[in-house]
């Protein structure tokens, strides 16, 4: 089968063996997408090597549990030893052994076929279509924020970055808590998309003064440091700045800004599923604006060329 | 009266009027302890000038609620504005426009008398004599921690810094929590006043390396850098590292740690008081091992000297 592979320094289609899938279910993928995590992959961040990709929506070929076989399914992509406690308890998301899907230790979905635990799976409702159902994923990602710091309708949050990271975290927040949210970003038009969402909407260079130490939550979705410098100003006083995206190289700390005003900086990585899946269902979050184009699997290295331009925000992959 | 200062760069025992007090209440300042924000103070931190010092017992000499004339006090060291959101609410500790006693905007308590709304007073039970008072603001510092993050007794809790801080932070943990606390310090003799109180301690260059990534909750209490990067090491996925103290210089920080395993770093600054005067009344933690010497005010420089000393705990002052 076909494969965007990275190995050895190099990225390039290449045909491999289909998955062996043993005990896992077999997945042939109809959408995968580009995440800026690949495009990181490529840069040697996690010291991934194989296949690329970690959103998809396929459709269940093989599976000991034959009623999965034929249904369109989204899977978590982190899987566990399925024997240590956190396993058991059915949150495969920091077993210390896991193997997480073309990111750590297993073959990813930009590819014809995947396999992955059957527990990873979860069938897509119908109403969802594969270009919307391969947003699960981030979109899981966004909504896993609300497992990590309380959110109500009386706070006011703010969004720092408007890529497609920032657009669903805002968006998710949005729809899930009816806060009032605040998107900042640098392109209009990216904003308009958020702006469509009854959320409000700045450019960075045109934040006010007045907006320093208001948020009760700021969300640092721009994968940049003078993003997170911006988060901490933005943040009040025993108010909460989650991390969602990491940065190329360090970042200071201000131990002092921390202390003194009681600031909590939370990590937030994976969310599940399911909420992800809902929010497509009842159409509550705008995805379709963010799919700027879509390639041929064999087009793969092209298409992850595009998916670094700026501008551009959801790439897709059809294999 | 006699005030010890800090003022053009300068550190003294100077005369200087009686505080106004105003509608304040006077206090006649019985004990006065030196923290180390005090050495901070006078490297420059802060930026304040004037009388030095937060951690205090004494004596009401006068108030506007004559009730409390004559009754030996703590008191809260943040003073509101008293009409903001948070001070209406009770919670001076975040009011944009507070003052800190010889911290911020207020002169502090190493004099023979300071002043304080009456509203942050506390009476002192009769069991807690002056020498174990003075230890009620440090002690409440402590006691935060439990305000900003929530520990039970099925958790593994660290406490890196075997200083004044760290020994509280231990103390007030394990006997608030009855959790699995670890003191991490480096020097043995310190470290055993912990041991006495059922807490575990471990040299940090005896810290084994499969400790690494195994506690629920670590509290950096030591100030430096190597303290934090510790800190970090010892937190387990989805753990809580709680600032307890600024640093000297900035510190790096390692957002894909804290994103992929979703840790939370926590500040934590003052803490109420009343549950340090119970946890002093109950006698429930050891604060007489703490202090290292007493010295009248008027040798307060010699004071602030020793305090600064390594191997040196608490330095109590006398007016």
């Amino acid at each position: 089968m076909r494969a965007l592979r990275y190995e050895a320094g190099q990225i390039q289609v290449a045909n491999v063996p289909l998955p062996n899938a043993g005990d896992e279910a077999l997945v042939r993928v109809t959408r995968s997408g580009i995440c800026n995590t690949d495009l990181e992959i490529v840069r040697g961040y996690a010291g991934f090597q194989g296949t690329l990709g970690h959103e998809f929506v396929g459709v269940v070929e093989r599976a000991d549990d034959t009623q999965l076989i034929g249904h369109r399914v989204v899977g978590e992509i982190n899987a566990g030893c399925g024997r240590c406690e956190l396993c058991r308890a059915g949150d495969a998301r920091h077993c210390p052994r896991r193997t997480v899907l073309g990111i750590v230790g297993r073959d990813g979905a930009h590819a014809e076929f995947l396999q992955l635990p059957a527990v990873n799976l979860l069938p897509v409702p119908d109403e969802v279509s594969d270009e919307r159902a391969v947003f699960t994923e981030p979109l899981a990602a966004a909504c896993g924020i609300l497992e990590r710091t309380q959110i109500d309708e009386a706070m006011r949050v703010a969004v720092i970055g408007d890529g497609k990271l920032g657009l669903l975290c805002a968006q998710a927040i949005k729809a899930l808590t009816r806060a009032a949210v605040t998107l900042v970003g640098k392109h209009r038009n990216k904003l308009d998309i958020a702006r469509r969402r009854e959320i409000e909407t700045v450019l960075v260079e045109q934040i006010s003064d007045t907006a320093a130490r208001t948020f009760d939550v700021v969300v640092e979705a721009s994968g940049a440091g003078d993003g997170f410098a911006l988060a901490m100003n933005l943040v009040r006083p025993r108010g909460a700045l989650v991390l969602k995206s990491t940065f190329h190289g360090a970042t200071t700390l201000d131990a002092a800004r921390i202390v003194v005003d009681e600031i909590s900086i939370i990590g937030s990585r994976c969310g599940r599923f399911q909420p992800a899946l809902d929010l497509l269902k009842r159409n509550a979050v705008d995805v379709d604006s963010l799919i700027s184009e879509e390639y041929a699997l064999t087009d793969g290295v092209r298409a992850m060329a595009r998916a670094r331009a700026d501008g551009v925000l959801k790439v897709l992959l059809r294999p």
